[in-house]
């Protein structure tokens, strides 16, 4: 699949805990770990997740160490009996366990300053597998355990999160990087609305298919969220440089092809590009909402400081609410019906002028799974912003109701972000009114 | 860990796919199988994630095979060079590949009746290790394969999760319920607000300890969301009516010692349960949100026939539109702060009064990461009810600012909750207006 100019170091990645093999949790922690082994040029081979057993544990670790160059395996470090990771590696590399007496007295330490007793199952938490490096762990009795064994290294994290993270970045700077040699990987993510996905790899392919097999060859993925799709690019190799230079390229080539339906390169949300253009122009936006029920006011609150720009925002469920408070004239409401491009363009201009805001946005549909009739079936929203242009349109989006909420949330910012343009293109897509 | 009454089948579930080793992509395929499983008492004993190399999936196949007796393959079922899983089943079990004809001829009138011809490359499709049974596949081209061998059970199933599960329910009616045997798990899920999980564990641990080791024994598990605590309770048997009276018994004990804390033992969200509370009294909410930016409200639409009891909401950021839309004093906003009792209890007023509901729900706070102060700093959230009793409560919520608003969004409706029930025990929450 790929062309790597350098052969990189191969990792696994083992989550202990019998927790992680329900059917209601997962195992985050190996994302975190793959971000931070990109970065560094080092390919996650295999993941795997394996319960509290003993016998288990040893026995996938051993055959993780044959495939791959380093083992980082998270959970099984606490005190409690069902904590096995120290005592399963120890057994696959047929390592002696010692107590580490300055581990002991960390953990006594803490249990000290909270005015406590060291409980003697922490003890545990002291064995060490004979040869290890310890790491310190700021947020938690747990240490963490680095082995160089032969040509391979093992790295034993705590499960918590929020003790793995800062762990696993010390073990970047201390160990991996060195490990990990020159090859890097390099990486950027392009955010596209008003498209389908298959659409998207439609017009892309042709373009991203040829990178592979170029000097410095570019890896593409496609992703797809509620209305947003994303393409991953990402390429290896030790020149830092001629890898920056193929991804500026490559990003030029896609800009060229996609137009304004391309809306983020570095990283930015859609909410943060529209919060940009608003305060770009010192512009303020008011939100009439009926069946996303406050779903975009939250999405463009989520960015800091979005305070600045958000002014107000109405959820008018009623038809009485849309009257009173944002001034839709009721026979308009009788006659077209609250789910129309009239209603729509109406809530927006009258949540504008109320507000005194230069952007208002209002959508209204049916997000189900009541209320949809054969000519206005669920799924059917009518978006309208009234800014520097009117526009409104009619949308039929798929899936149940939350789907129908987040896709109907996200294509109205949208919408606010193409008519804040100062060209819109997309003639097809922006209806003057 | 387990006091199993009956030895029960061991599942291995593997998902094949580069996409999944990437730090952006789960497998969320085996969540759905896990739980398909446990149903039927299959244990899933480990999971593992495996690229599109063909030698690494047979060895890690040829693994699980040992270890468990029943193999569940997601992915690498398509039609390109990189879907390799029926080639390294095959070469794991020594199996030749045949190419079957009725396969063949479904693709092919696949294709035909969207007026297509089949391209060559689905031809690999029709590639199936001798003396597997074919699984239809009704929303996709790539068919499941079904394989029994010697004392083993293997099953190939596509990676899209549309593809997957319908075929995962056929497997279930046709072989795994015959192979599971009369063992089954049951389970209940109970909810909990306004209690920490090591709270929730501290009242609750001494209880459910004992329920291990009793005749039909019963695990209990629990998860952390922001605001609720859930307590997961299965046991496995061939009696379900022995394990029903189980459980019930355990959700009483639970019950008792929650109290109030304990909101939902049937499966229901927290919205759910205060429109089921808002319905029962035919009764109406309306919501002004300052730092949760629209996202209570959003969760409270989040359920089917909820604009039959949310009457209207508004998003007020700024002072004047508190002040323009809630009716707040602006001398009091200027003397007591916008985050302040006061404010947010004539926020609710506010809005219960303009939109005559019965129950006015307001919340503001400091959301961040700007904007704090040392006396209010960022995560200080006043939530205020006005209902049949009028309680207002100031909370220090933790995290970054999505955090502090998913904090704030629950434990605004569970305080709805709480005033809505007709007999609050909890007088430190409740505080009397």
């Amino acid at each position: 699949m790929t062309g790597e100019p350098v052969r990189s170091l191969r990792a696994s990645i083992i989550a202990v805990g019998s927790e992680l093999l329900t059917s209601t949790r997962i195992d985050t922690n190996s994302l975190t770990i793959t971000e931070t082994l990109d970065a560094l040029g080092i390919e996650v081979r295999d993941k795997m997740v394996v319960g509290d057993r003993r016998a288990d544990l040893a026995a996938q670790f051993r055959s993780a160490l044959e495939r791959s160059d380093l083992v980082i395996v998270t959970g099984g470090l606490g005190p409690t009996d069902d904590d096995l990771t120290r005592e399963a590696v120890s057994d696959a590399l047929g390592l002696p366990m010692d107590e580490d007496p300055s581990i002991l007295d960390t953990i006594r330490r803490r249990f000290t300053s909270r005015g406590l007793r060291m409980p003697e199952v922490n003890r545990r938490q002291a064995q060490v597998p004979r040869g290890a490096t310890v790491l310190a762990n700021p947020n938690g009795s747990a240490p963490g355990l680095w082995i160089e064994h032969r040509t391979k290294a093992i790295a034993l994290l705590p499960g918590p999160p929020r003790e793995m993270r800062p762990m696993l970045q010390q073990l970047v700077s201390d160990q991996l990087s060195r490990r990990a040699g020159d090859v890097r990987l390099r990486r950027r993510v392009l955010k596209i609305a008003g498209r389908t996905e298959s659409r998207v790899e439609e017009l892309t392919q042709p373009t991203y298919s040829r990178w592979l097999s170029q000097t410095q060859p570019i890896e593409t993925t496609i992703l797809a969220t509620p209305g947003q799709i994303e393409l991953h690019l990402s390429t290896r190799g030790a020149d830092v440089e001629a890898a920056e230079r193929a991804l500026d390229q490559a990003v030029g080539e896609l800009e060229a092809i996609l137009g304004t339906d391309l809306f983020s390169t570095d990283g930015r949300s859609l909410e943060e590009v529209v919060g940009d253009l608003l305060k770009r122009r010192v512009w303020r936006i008011a939100v009439a909402e009926s069946c996303t029920g406050g779903l975009a006011t939250s999405r463009l609150t989520d960015v800091p400081g979005s305070s600045a720009y958000v002014e107000r925002s109405i959820v008018a469920y009623s038809n009485d609410a849309k009257t009173a408070l944002l001034g839709v004239a009721e026979e308009l409401i009788r006659e077209r019906g609250a789910v129309s491009e009239p209603v729509a363009a109406a809530m927006a201009a009258g949540i504008s002028k109320r507000a005194s805001t230069e952007v208002g946005l209002a959508i209204t549909g049916i997000a189900g799974p009541g209320g949809g009739t054969p000519e206005k079936p669920v799924g059917t929203v009518c978006i309208a912003v009234d800014g520097p242009v009117a526009v409104v349109r009619t949308f039929r989006f798929l899936g149940g109701r939350e789907m129908v909420k987040s896709f109907a949330a996200f294509t109205a910012i949208d919408m606010v972000r193409r008519t804040l343009l100062d060209a819109p293109t997309d003639v097809d897509w922006i209806k003057k009114g």
